[in-house]
């Protein structure tokens, strides 16, 4: 590992290396139960500020970049990743437990992710630009009107546990605000740090080869939720991005209401997915279903936010034959490693207190673990348990399902009434069930950001007419999407600019430029 | 006046006239200073609900309608209101004071506006539909995608006291929600609960002479502060907008915050919509700028949100001059009517509070008033004592404007960043400006939503490229605009659809439909 690549255990404050004066912490290997050199410090208020300062500072003269100069600078970021090489492939690892082809996939994603909203940057028409021209002889005249979309301010965006690179600091957040003209402040997700802090380097040294202010992007160490608390109340800070708890989400929405002036807060937070097998489907491929199933409920130890939690079918043998079929095909998967301990604990607390409600039987029953090491858990209830409990809806973080045995599609959709906002619900039918999936549909419409049909919702593509967000509590603001090029309208606002000379309009609304739609 | 245009003093909940069973009031006529006939009644909990309720059951077949039937429906409910003849004009000028040309030249627009939004809805775009075509070869495969927007819900409109229709119960966020599916439930302003009435009722006749479901529009009638609060914390209810008292908008901001799902709240609440006299536009124009000032300040007895309310210019004779002529042209301006009784006396208590102020001269003392007439006033002081009061950016609503003589532009600038957010900056500018112009450019817009260069605030136009909207307080969410097009995006979310057969597609989302970008 040549010295560039050595972490320091710094943060990274207007484009300087800056050690936190509070608490140290180190990151944790999941898989070898043990700590990874070397030591973090948390940064304090003032280095909070100060990095919220400079971000401030850097606002005008970012945001004045063009198009180009943005797209170049994100691609830069991606290189600067890729040229990281192994490095950062063997510190996630150590860092999250996940394996290496799951993280070099991320890190093409988030590579890619960058690249995506360079070529949006490049096209235009992402700052909606709309012009009404003057009408001198209407009564009264009409004056022109042009409108842009320009950034908010600031962003503060914090690392997820766990996608440590396409959610984290160079995630899909950085990567929208960055493409909107916002300067970023990151916080590292203490669980993995050194992760995050070469990723970090890797876009404070493009900042620096494009010219840009130092204060385009900051990275904060720390442990604690002091720090979160500072960043967000800060008055720089215009917008929040968080992907993680329930809890950590509405503690995040609470200090954003509260300040003197609110901001907006995009916090990804809960999701059980629904997956309903509509009867002929089931019927005709209720073994290759569940297959499936098992795969995407194991699929990175179930740790992901569209991992599918709930599954809904109509009682009967293939029913029977199905929840058989899940449940032997995860009996017969080894366990996998957890991100964080905290997070292997909450697992077991999770499919513990499920296994114990009232009308909730066991289909597989994980091994009790001490390490971070988790199995899957598959759990069975009626439509009318579920109906009856408020806590059989809840997400267990986690390798665990719950199949519902419904007595009709009815029952189905009054299940899909009363649950909470999701991610993503999935319809597994066949040409037979078209009826059902319509009574179904506005329902969802409502209740979820993306409907999928015969396919499973792990695997969250990155692409134009992709919503990776949902109504409260999947998401805090259902209005948006984290994944995808409309992610960038998140950081976005109006401003409209009334009977302006060509000589003080901004370049980007000028006529004939590129954009104008 | 024909027995359909009585006046009954009946709320409207899903399609039926409804007599609230809590406290009566009545209409108050400020300029004669008399209770109008007859009494209204304020709704109770259960009647707010079953309006909610019915918003609720008609969400799904409204939104399922085509954009070509809401856009009839829009018009439709335009030609309503225009066939309520005189009686419409006549009950608003008795309830608000404001003269005939005005209230023809307010219907005008708000005709106009919901002619706009079906023009939209003809078009299609608004949709956002975007498409991602299946990649079948890659590895691994991607899914076709298709996102469209679809809308939040049911929306809780409150009608503003000073433009009784058009941003009341048919103003722009009811055309706004209506447009994109949503139904209404409207609060009727209880300064005008006639006006109110007479406007709901010509929507509950194109509700039902198109066929809608009747809760696709509710009119709520009643005072005091818990109808309102009821109305929002209705789990139904998916998104606010409000036009208002700062204190009442904060209020709905912290009830929608609270609900146990949080939903987005749209309030317009308080803007001093600062006016820059670039120094050579000031020497060469002032004397006809202190006339447009004049009249903006004036035109709606100063009732408008984009009232200019503090004027900034640099010190010298120019500025003298300019400041005399202000005061001189509105001394001689007889007084108004101002809304309410209760607007009158917040303005006569606004204007002694801001005269009081340290380093505070009055150039033009309002003469006191004991009835609703309000005469302007002109209050001047230096940017050092801008600088450091905390209470001269505090709005007074109503004719009053606060001149400030500044030392150069770097204290304009300087004044530019202690504001608050605003709905408006105005630059008045001349050629020689445009270095000035630039330089205080790049915090405008970040302070404002709409900057004008030679004109005058007040006069918002209906059109694709208006903001009217801004940072926060200016509104609670300066991510959009309340009036224009744009105004739509505030009640929509997106939905993604994964790899759905055309069959199960909605209609919108298939090939070859208008609207695909």
């Amino acid at each position: 590992m040549s010295s560039i690549l050595a972490i320091s255990g710094d943060a990274w404050i207007n484009g300087q290396a800056v050690r936190g004066t509070q608490a140290s912490f180190q990151a944790f290997d999941p898989a070898q139960g043990v700590e990874i050199a070397p030591a973090f410090y948390t940064v304090d208020s003032s280095q909070t500020d100060q990095a919220c300062r400079a971000a401030h500072a850097a606002f005008d003269p970012f945001r004045a970049t063009t198009n180009m100069q943005r797209a170049d600078f994100l691609e830069a970021i991606g290189a600067q990743i890729l040229a990281l090489g192994d490095a950062l492939i063997v510190r996630a690892m150590a860092e999250s437990g996940l394996p290496r082809a799951r993280l070099e996939g991320e890190r093409g994603r988030t590579v890619g992710q960058l690249k995506l909203f360079a070529d949006l940057l490049r096209e235009g028409t992402w700052q909606d630009i709309r012009v009404d021209k003057a009408l001198p002889e209407r009564a009264p005249p009409r004056p022109e009107l042009r409108l842009r979309m320009i950034g908010l301010g600031p962003v503060a965006v914090f690392g997820a546990s766990n996608f440590p690179l396409a959610f984290s600091v160079a995630g899909g957040d950085t990567a929208a605000a960055l493409a909107a003209g916002c300067p970023v402040v990151a916080k590292a997700h203490p669980a993995h740090p050194g992760t995050s802090e070469l990723v970090g380097r890797a876009i404070v040294q493009a900042v620096a080869d494009c010219g840009l202010p130092a204060g385009v992007f900051g990275l904060l160490t720390g442990i604690g939720n002091a720090l979160g608390a500072e960043l967000v109340r800060h008055p720089a800070i215009q917008a929040v991005g968080f992907t993680g708890s329930r809890q950590g989400g509405v503690a995040l929405m609470a200090i954003a209401a509260a300040r003197p002036q609110p901001i907006p807060v995009y916090a990804e937070m809960s999701s059980i997915n629904p997956v309903f097998l509509l009867p002929q489907a089931l019927a005709a491929r209720g073994e290759s279903i569940a297959a499936g199933l098992a795969a995407s409920l194991t699929n990175g130890v179930g740790q992901f936010c569209t991992n599918p939690g709930l599954v809904l079918g109509l009682a009967g043998s293939h029913f029977e034959h199905f929840s058989f079929s899940v449940a032997k095909a995860l009996g017969a998967l080894p366990p996998g490693v957890m991100l964080t301990p905290g997070i292997a604990a909450n697992y077991q607390r999770g499919v513990a207190q499920l296994a114990g409600q009232d009308g909730v039987q066991t289909m597989l029953e994980p091994v009790a673990s001490d390490t971070c090491k988790a199995f899957p858990a598959v759990f069975r209830t009626t439509g009318a348990a579920f109906l009856a409990s408020t806590t059989l809806a809840e997400e267990v973080f986690g390798p665990a399902t719950l199949l519902v045995e419904c007595l009709d599609v009815d029952e189905m959709l009054a299940i899909t009434e009363q649950l909470e906002g999701q991610l993503t619900a999935t319809l597994q039918m066949d040409a037979g069930d078209l009826e059902a999936a319509r009574r179904l549909l506005p329902a969802l419409e409502r209740k979820v950001g993306r409907i999928l049909a015969n396919g499973y919702p792990t695997g969250v593509e990155v692409a134009s007419a992709m919503v990776h967000g949902g109504p409260y509590p999947a998401t805090s603001d259902g209005r948006s999407t984290s994944v995808g090029t409309a992610a960038i309208q998140r950081f976005l606002r109006p401003v409209c600019y009334q009977n302006f000379d060509e000589a003080l309009l901004p370049q980007a609304l000028r006529d004939g430029v590129p954009g104008h739609s």
